[in-house]
């Protein structure tokens, strides 16, 4: 079967690979008919992560259950589904207390060693373990472009609002208007906030921000802390939500909080060392919350209810549409920064 | 009237200073029965924070309602009162939410220029703004010396463990065991955790951590963090709450709080810089609360009821009762660290 | 001064009274610039609840304080405010802990001897107790005739909204549209319901309340059950709002609402007398909570906020602006319900 | 195999019947080593609830897994286990939302055609439909006496008592000290409550109440409201929790409980009406919350967990130990209520 195979740090090709199998009764083999490239793939491709030369890539994957193991129940041949974008063990003390992003035996599709050595999902068929947690059934009247984000950035940004306990007539601001924190200001305009504002330097991003409800601040033209405090009394934001994952971005979330107020950190960070100022932050009585890699199990169904309603829209963040042939200029594209969203279609 | 006051850096005296008077219909006058030498009265002895020559000093206090301004409606003449350690206005933005520890107008007795030059309540005779706001009527079954902790490091223990959304069952480790993390234990059992570690250096403290039913662990004696995860299934407390104010307890806080858990401080920082990991408390899914100032005026009462049923108990935490006009003595005591808490009567 | 003043079942006329004093130093005496008749008046009217011959009416009101007593500090003469409908003493132990409804000296305006023999404020000056606690003052940008439904029905609507604790995405049906169904369908709004569902039979609610961005079911043209389970995948709601207060209006809330949901009562009952099925409710897993009257001082100033966003706008609710003078009219059109708000301008 | 047998109205024998089989992929075969007898139980014994004449009876049972169809996955022959009292799905609507006491395929073992006619769990051996779901192993340290409560009764009330949200420092009461009652008033002591009141006119229950933390109020002896009120400043519980079932403990419960309190209803409800005075219960803010069966999937981890720390210990409600053979005698027994709990060793 067709897949995208990491060749060397720079360079990726499609190429045969071997046709994945059934290797424990609970596992289920999906035909994959949207894949995506997401900015996580970037660090493999450049070896940041490691891959071995062969490997497959990718763990954003909708299609139809090809065949399933005789412990799986939930889902079927020939049923829709999405890939959870991390895959839990759904029965581990962190899984059972709905944290399965803490996952005891977390595993990713495509990523290597580190990831559990399984298949990617940038493939005619991907091998998923656990079906049961591990894939959502989509329902009829969401397509496949929109189901895809619901695997993984879209939950993400639904869980990040979520955790804000956002109470209505709160003010939200969000730093970094890219895919995720789109979606975050989607899913926070679900609470009721009084306002959501959306910072960041690109007029395409935040245009799509605002179509989305938020309004938007461009960091380029206007101090953000100046225009967030202007908006809410010269107090600041009762909930800041960093979807970008840079210190700066981190700084900046903790510029434009008020007071007693909560940031959400949902963009991710890796080897990052910010100086803290204990003493600022216990005197503003801050309260910081990072999300980790995203609950997806516990969120998505609730997630999928509001795609469906029309109330999520992701659709608007694609970028580009390629066929899987295509996957290496998709990821050039991705690298260059000129795409946001690429899925691939086998 | 008699009262404690500031000479130089380093030396306070008794001596006569003018009886405070009503300035405004909201002030009351209250008649002092005990005041206390708390740790940041240290700060003000040693000239870290500023006083001037000549101001008196001192933030806590229990004692008579000797007269009240025309305004005031909630205290009368001859009732007894705690006092609240810091003074909020209890009308602004942040006092209407509960969250008067960010008092737009927050003043502090005894705390010079910089807490609003009010006099201090180691004197017979103190000031007191918005007495409305407060004052706290103490019931007849508490006395003295368990009321004047609820003005200030009892209610602020009794916040930290609620803030901390404790649920029956989980695991609290506290980091800290002094007069506030003693206070933050006996609070915290309230919350039904499975069990409360105390984690501390001296046999003192922790002895008295036992006392209030918390399990001791000395980091004198074995490695805290050992010690935690063996008692957690080696995962690590649900909730963390650092009681010192130091980088070394805020370092032990994050080591001994599980992935996915809370993190509460309530020691105090100044200028302290932590150099945060912020990739590892991302992956960690932190969730890290700084109280800030205790709210005292949303949380007294609760606490004070506490008080009443036994259910918190601060008399143990008692090291030494003396006169007034000892203070200096007191001080000294508390300067070395030969004192835990010393309480004086006019 | 001119006052409406209740003189025989059935009859009120408008005639002179006299002046308002301040009785206690925590009184203040506001120049009405708004009143309203209210459903609740109509009791008085008719004699169902008791007042003398020669007493005042009404107990809502917009207006400039004229004079404060020595002891009221959080307004002052010429400020503009808003009257609570229920006068409470701030400072019992439900007060203290946010039930201002159930307040141990609750006394209402216009109300009789029932309500604490306080004055109407269907008149040009009224005496309001306590005025530190159940006055609020009028933002500049919120006109009279908004912020007078602050002190009532508005704040109850907002008040039901937020205790159903509705959750983003959850079906809000709403039994009764009526001006307290209106405004409950747009504080539940705040909420992010997947949709709120109105149920009424006269189609000029409905139109309101469709307006407003609810979706309409006229009970007189088809089964309200059987709409609702049709846009609720056949469970029922997630949440039922009562908001009409008889025996019909209950059990069409106790039909609409899903196994598992939650009821919240906020229609005002009497001496009704239900019979509760036991059984059922326990095998449904009901959650039945009744507001009882709002606690408006808990309440009112959230909800002025969102009436100064335009996020909550009561003024379609009014039918009729009349002068004082005429208020046996509006008396008269609201009593053949010809009227649903009568606004009265002295 | 041998088995408890429903013979005809008021007689059960014990008899061998068909040995149980794998139906589905998903069930599993339980070798029971610990069954018990249930109220509930004798409503087929004495038909109100229709059981055929050969059925086998009884719904609680530990075991060790016998066999397992392909599909179970999360336990393994040999295995210790407490089968749920109610079978659900695991898949639901509202199974999926934590209500799985709602479950839409819902199934009873021993209850007939009406609980989809499983076998009994009185018996050598038992089916579990849906193993994954309905199985929960049981820790080494925890012995069969003490894990068999958990699969249902014990539950029941960890569940009544997290669902009443009680606040530490609120006083609980409630209604029935039964074996339900006696584990509603052990978990509510969990939450941290000022003190929970067990009312009942039993002195052995009320002894076993007291044993286990409670103040015991012998209705028999004096008015339970006068009992509570006087430890409530006059004003009634902040909760109750109604732990019998009939109408006048339904009537005793609204007796206790202080305007704005939460009742919460575990006792189970059949045919019962009750004549609900809505202006009563709207005046005094009431919030009644019925629980319907216990949604034990979602409870019973945190249960185990709390037997195995001892802070919950069902087994003072054991009052009869016998064996499979002896059930007749066991059932005479409890029907006579000669008996409270009475376990059946095959």
């Amino acid at each position: 079967v067709r897949a995208v195979v990491f060749r060397e740090p720079g360079r990726v090709e499609v190429d045969d690979v071997r046709e994945p199998e059934l290797v424990d009764p609970r596992d289920a083999i999906v035909r994959v008919s949207l894949s995506a490239i997401c900015g996580s793939d970037l660090h493999f491709l450049h070896a940041k992560a490691p891959l071995e030369p062969g490997e497959t890539m990718g763990h954003e994957a909708v299609g139809l259950v090809e065949r399933v193991g005789a412990g799986v129940k939930s889902v079927s041949p020939g049923e829709r589904v999405v890939v959870a974008f991390n895959i839990a063990c759904g029965a581990c003390w962190f899984c059972e207390r709905g944290q399965s992003q803490l996952c005891e035996e977390a595993r990713v599709l495509g990523a290597g060693l580190f990831g559990g050595s399984l298949g990617g999902a940038q493939a005619e068929l991907v091998r998923i373990p656990n079906a049961d947690v591990n894939l959502l059934p989509v329902p009829r009247d969401i397509d496949d472009e929109r189901a895809i984000f619901v695997g993984d950035v879209l939950s993400s940004g639904y869980h990040a609002a979520e955790i804000a306990s956002i109470r209505p007539g709160e003010t939200v601001a969000i730093v970094g208007a890219g895919p995720v924190g789109n979606l975050v200001a989607q899913a926070a305009l679900l609470h009721g906030p009084s306002e959501v504002i959306a910072i960041d330097l690109e007029p395409g991003r935040l245009a799509l921000a605002a179509d989305a409800g938020a309004v938007p601040v461009n960091a380029a033209q206007r101090n953000p802390q100046t225009a967030v405090f202007e908006r809410t009394g010269g107090r600041g934001a009762d909930v800041v939500i960093e979807a970008v994952g840079t210190l700066a971005a981190f700084e900046r979330a903790l510029d434009v909080v008020r007071r007693g107020g909560r940031v959400v950190v949902v963009g991710v960070y890796a080897s990052e060392v910010f100086p803290a100022q204990l003493g600022v932050w216990w005197a503003r009585a801050l309260d910081v919350r990072f999300t980790g890699l995203c609950p997806v199990h516990g969120v998505w169904r609730r997630a999928m209810t509001e795609v469906a309603r029309g109330r999520i829209d992701p659709l608007p963040l694609v970028s580009h549409r390629l066929g899987l042939e295509e996957a290496p200029k998709g990821y050039e594209l991705f690298d260059r920064r000129e795409a946001s969203k690429v899925l691939l279609r086998p």
